[in-house]
């Protein structure tokens, strides 16, 4: 709901697990897929996918895929055929166009010459549109317009055929990430195998869980051989939900084969000498579940951070913080700790309002986010507030709150944004509204805050938000180095802040 | 979703609007109706009901009645049909049992000998078993179970048709209120006009916005002139929604007559010498949203109040407090603020867990409530936590939520509730477990902080609690008596406390 | 589908059945009602219901309705928790308004004083105006606008309930009879006991049938030791589809009550003296099933007598004899038989065209009925057709099927009609147009077959339907006289003909 | 219903339109093209796809499909937004497997370097396996099972992309051809024009149909400036439906263009020196509606040949004739007038009986047949009945129709079966049971009519079917050649009978 308002929106999450030992084990994958799934339902909810495979050869995979959340896109029927399978890959859609299409659901699954592979895709290729025209080129027919039939489709025919006596899947990927290089962070399910890729710059995040007994899954020191299977995910609060504990990140330009011996990290492909990762900021400040960890951190950690530096760089002489709920609370309370004011809370909100499915007229249109948002109207009669957003995108969300607040008492509204103005268009997987429609490109935007009927707005600068995330990297630098033996030059720090900046990480004609 | 886990659960929810003035009006009534009834959809969420009146002599009704959440109970082609229409009462229900049944669904619309009336009703009748046998005894079959049925099929036949020349509907209303003193309240349309009705002890709540122009919402003066429509709610929290303004509360024992001429109270029905009010005391502690108001006291700022007297009453040796979100929130920043230690979030809730359509396995079972909550370590690893709840009914939700803090690192956790202990049955429209299933009675009560987990549990007492929800009662009292000229008597005074100390207001066997 | 468009409806189909013997026996009650109704399907197609009852003291009830066929409006889910019940009553009605209701949805079932009935009904009650004002004048509200409701009231309290110790259901049912002399068959189900009511006039069907183990199904003389259950019905055709035997019809005016212990006849209620019994003729024309059974002669052989009539009353000089499929088939076989022409087919109907979904344009509109048939063109290209249609009501169904033929080359097309022209409205529970509507109260009627496009049309007179129907009782009165002892007035002959010559059985302000 | 018993299923129906004339024009494609896909329901119920085009350049295709009949496949409000398309194709299909998958529904509708390309197909390719192998090979991964989507990446990469500069599309049809035999009927939409084919064998029907003025549809001189629009289908029936005239079949191995600029025959590719035609004969005697028209003569008229050549080789010596209702009527009828006795109807259909929802016991199993049949005893209670059906596959369900009317008092039963015995598989597209479950090679099959309950039991002969297929087609080949100036050596006779003679038209390991 909030991510239709604001208009910024995450393209997927990925999930995958196997399970690890001798199989058949005890572990039910499609269980711990589902939830999985659920727990990143957040970062769509258009359509899932579910696919799993019995691991055996030739493998028996089923796919289960429909509209909407994952627990009206399943059913408990169609659920239990997958009961047996020893591994498998989901994937939840953020819906990205008007018309929501069956067809677009990932996982893809094809049929190749070296068997079945099924492919689940988070980000966005970058030179999409070239890759299409070579596909095409070669006289293969698309049929979606979804980068992950795009993905499976160069899998299956570079490198050529003729050159391979048995399928080189490594080799194919390797091929495929030389040929784009951002965004995306894939699964590819072949056999009995999951190959976990992230793209060299890291754009879209992906990490490894380790699924313990319940019993041992607070003890610090369980060895690989408590290990009841694997799980791979677009973010860690996945591994929470089923029981699995945090094992590493994949990195910028690793691809790891994770199957029922363990993880495997078979190569990194390189950046391009002299760039840095670029790990998309705004999973920080928006996308992500505040109880994800990425890079060594929680991220409701460094949204607080965020708050706090705000308060800093944007300090307001008024009676209480307040936040718009409920992405915006860890940042009001890290502003609130920061400025020694009061945090109270001044809106509540009907979770219950949904879709407007009434014909609006002038009287309700005026009534706006009123329907959403009650005004408690004790905590802040006869005071000033300072009420801490996440981010202005439009800027026809924040507004009627202003409004609704002051009717209700508020002396003085003071917003506090802990993010920098959204001023460009996102092409790697991030969906933004057009540069006209951004309130930052706005003549408006001169006086933002007469426009939106705040006292004042101030907004956390570009460097207050990436010092806020990379200074919390730095101390988890060394943990991580003891947990992983890999390619250093891939550990350098570095964030995607294209939208707010327009500095891109890579040349986008690609 | 929490009232299904806590156990307890409100019945029901009833609004109702009439537009103000000649008719008809700009006021589009099932715009507001409808708004309203989201507003109060916490109250219930089995199915919802609609009932409108074009007002005129004889009246056509048109009644929509569907299963679910009002979103999907009324479809928008359907709700086009009431758009001319000049008044209305609508409802929403709780699922008491297990079979959901459309028939029970309100309002429940008859055909008596002098008309057509529809009545809503929240409450449940504490002699409803002697009034089935009085009406079938009169030779009247009942084809439902609701309390509703059985109030028309009275309000038809009593006082004896003999005796009457017109309907004296209000004769009628009062004379069924001498046959049931609680709990209901009640909204009866008639033709061009709708009774609202409160039983004597006040139980359930109801109050009066008036809408005005949305550009005098906030303007202090507005005259009855500016008046463009009437409602009625169970709460005030869906006025803010459609933009009405506050008007008091219906007494306890009133029968008011709202049509579009204004508010008329008619009488006030007294309760027996001696007899105090009972407006249910659980409404402030968990049923109703934070920002409705009663007795002039907004919920919230009752709930905070808890807090604060918790912390007095039971004050820890802790680093930080905090909420099992989202309803305990306002007691534990009362705690906190009483008691000085900084307040925190420890658990994220993920948003989209709704049934569980997974066959549940053992060690999907032992995982709990994490699919539900993930655990926000970063902000209390290595601390000792004040958890605030505001119940514990059967306590199966609480226990893991503790065991999920101590996994993740809490050193100690403390749990205070904001109400006393639940140990008897509610009568009066409120669903509470059998008393076997409470908590309270459970042997293990005796060492219920060793039985959950916790290091060590406090309630809130009775006496406190009734103290934080009428401290703030008295100062209300002048306001109050200045708006509204009625009864002295019901001013006085008093809550059910039933579920926590076994008084309750009348017989049970009357 | 062809009900919708020749625009005449039957109300409802009614059944019931009572396992017989020691409860419980092997006999699935449950199935056999599904079944049962499924047969009746052609009575109505709007909505459906059954209840069930274990026959305990008290009893519990199970109901089940739902919209649309029986098929969809009961799952199997649901059914299956019916199934060990004892007896039960089922309903399956037809749309007679424009908006579809759950809420009139049959059996209806309510508690009464003297415990819990379950009433279906088929008919409509003439003088339902002047007794839901008696009802509502004894202070009784009407929740619904179906006769079964105000039946199920008027149940529950005459004769006085002061005048009885215990219920009385026979008396109550017999005071009923009184109130209301037509049009009902109804299914009373009360604890163990199913009561079996026709009016006195014997307007609707109602008959009964023994099941017997399915060995014994086809050999005469099985003794009442076999009988498995009882079940009644509006159509003998339902019994075929459950393995029962005809037993015989219920009277006009009887009671029957059916138990585990068998069929018992309680009374037969007269009519006035003088009047002659009313039994619908359009229940042979058009509405039951040709395969069932009425005053012992099968639909299906009187219609192919009304065929052979019309062949004597109006013949043809014409080449080859036709239907329009599928319901007149019996009358063109029993014309061809008499004429000696040959018979044919012309139409092929495509069975899964259903409703227009797509916005007719200009040149749909005129394509009219191909898209529902096709013409089997080398069948009757250069011949002269006679076409037998079993009714005109609007006469807008058999013009543009008129068109079709001769566009494909039919050199002629005379239409016959196997029934007088309807001119009067039904009040006994057919829906027929209104009188303006009806083709045969049209001035275009004069020139018939100008207006319809054909060169000639013909209909069965009065005189000739009615004797095409009664010719075939005499021979049965015999064989019926020996089965049942009832009263002998009953069993003289008279059938209702209002629709065509308005002489309604009773008068209608009743 | 009845594929579903016998247990033989066509595979699909296809169907396609282009507006002709300058556009855009009056005529409603996605209307044409809805009706005339119901009008070929009959060819699958499982699923239908439409895709439209505006024929622009590059052309915007908009496509629908949903699982079910055509009228809940697609809604209206999607249908409104093809209404403005130029040309369009559509497919319904049948199920063949038990798991029904949308994403088999076809058109399939694919992206190629040339442009988007759309294909419907009709048929199964009996060198599928070798032929996904060898586009797999090409590098090239296959997302579905279906022939549609191999057919489209076949036509996208062969013949090879370099010889190329610019799309021709014929000449990649005529690779196609030559890879693959039979069998396919295939529509092709590429940008503003459809392409035709069939394979050259003939083995699955389509023809062309020409939309002219209602008002012309029956004056025979329409001359080609009358034209409003082209259409091609599977059968000729819908052109009845959609009121465009009967052009001509497309021949085997024909390429047809279809453009609003007309029909134009493009290529004829030959079969192998010496090969007839092979032109389904079940398409004669079961699948097709009988008002199509197959190499100028009408179904109908067909089945009453075989009915009457039936008469001839098997006589009975009988007092009536009749039928399994519906598909067996046209030989019933022939039967009869071959045979001078006299036709009766003996079963009465219960067309609302549909899928069996009630767990079946023992009794009604033993019923069976009853719940879809009732008997109409007084036909033939007495007599000796000749029961002609079109097939006999497994053989389960004329036996319970037999004993059903023999003890509904038939004197002697004897099966008469308008076609041969099925005793092998079929690779073309239709779906039969596996050979051991015909029951023509069961060992019972020696003595069928002691097995099904039958006093006799004949089939007509191969021969027998084969001659009343081709003699009515002799006197036409004139009419046809007048009409279309064709390739003469594929007007040569012949019919496919491999599922009766195990006389393949191609080898099955091509």
């Amino acid at each position: 709901m909030e991510f239709e308002e604001s208009g910024i929106g995450e393209e997927c999450g990925v999930f995958g697990c196997v399970a690890a030992g001798e199989w058949p084990t005890q572990l039910e994958v499609a269980q711990v897929l589902t939830l999985g799934l659920v727990a990143l339902q957040h970062r769509g909810q258009e359509s899932a996918g579910i696919v799993t495979s019995n691991g055996a050869s030739p493998p028996t995979y089923t796919t289960l895929k429909g509209m909407g959340l994952v627990s009206t896109a399943f059913s408990p029927e169609a659920l239990l055929n997958l009961r047996y399978d020893n591994l498998g890959i989901c994937h939840t859609r953020y819906s990205t166009s008007g018309i929501s299409e069956l067809q677009n659901c990932q996982p893809f699954v094809v049929d190749t010459l070296h068997g079945r592979i099924a492919v689940a895709h988070n980000g966005e290729l970058v030179n999409a549109h070239a890759l299409r025209k070579k596909v095409m080129r070669h006289g293969v027919g698309l049929s979606t317009s979804s980068d992950s039939e795009l993905i499976t489709q160069l899998l299956a025919f570079t490198p050529p055929m003729e050159e391979l006596d048995a399928p080189d899947w490594v080799a194919r990927i390797k091929n495929l990430m030389m040929e784009t290089p951002t965004s995306y962070s894939l699964l590819i399910m072949y056999k009995d195998v999951i190959y976990a890729v992230r793209d060299p710059y890291g754009n879209r995040p992906l990490c490894i869980g380790r699924i313990v007994p319940i019993s041992k899954l607070h003890s610090p020191g369980t060895g690989e051989g408590d290990t009841e299977g694997w799980v791979v995910s677009s973010e860690s609060c996945s591994f929470q939900s089923i029981g699995a504990k945090y094992y590493r990140e994949v990195l910028p330009g690793e691809i790891v084969q994770i199957s029922n011996h363990g993880v495997k990290s078979l190569t990194v492909v390189p950046r391009p000498e002299g760039d840095l990762p670029a790990f998309c900021i705004f999973e920080y400040v928006y996308f992500a579940r505040p109880d994800s960890v990425f890079e060594g951190q929680m991220v409701y950690t460094v949204r607080q951070r965020c708050g706090r530096r705000l308060a800093i760089e944007a300090p307001t002489d008024a009676d209480v913080v307040s936040t718009v709920p409920e992405s915006a609370t860890p940042a009001a309370l890290g502003y609130a700790q920061q400025s020694g004011l009061p945090y109270i809370e001044v809106l509540c909100k009907n979770r219950y309002v949904g879709r407007t499915f009434i014909q609006p007229n002038t009287r309700l249109r005026q009534l706006g986010v009123a329907k959403k948002f009650g005004a408690l109207t004790d905590n802040f009669a006869g005071k000033r507030v300072v009420l801490i957003d996440d981010s202005i995108v439009r800027g026809n969300t924040i507004s009627p709150i202003i409004k609704l607040l002051k009717e209700a008492g508020a002396t003085e509204v003071h917003i506090r944004v802990a993010s920098p103005p959204i001023r460009y268009p996102c092409y790697m997987g991030i969906n933004i509204p057009t540069k006209e429609e951004l309130i930052a490109n706005k003549p408006e935007f001169k006086d933002i805050a007469g426009y939106i009927g705040a006292d004042s707005v101030e907004y956390l600068t570009v460097e207050g938000l990436v010092s806020a995330v990379q200074e919390g990297i730095a101390s988890q630098q060394e943990k991580e180095k003891m947990i992983s033996s890999t390619n250093k030059s891939s550990r350098r720090v570095g964030h995607c802040t294209a939208c707010l900046t327009g500095k891109y990480p890579v040349e986008l004609e690609w």
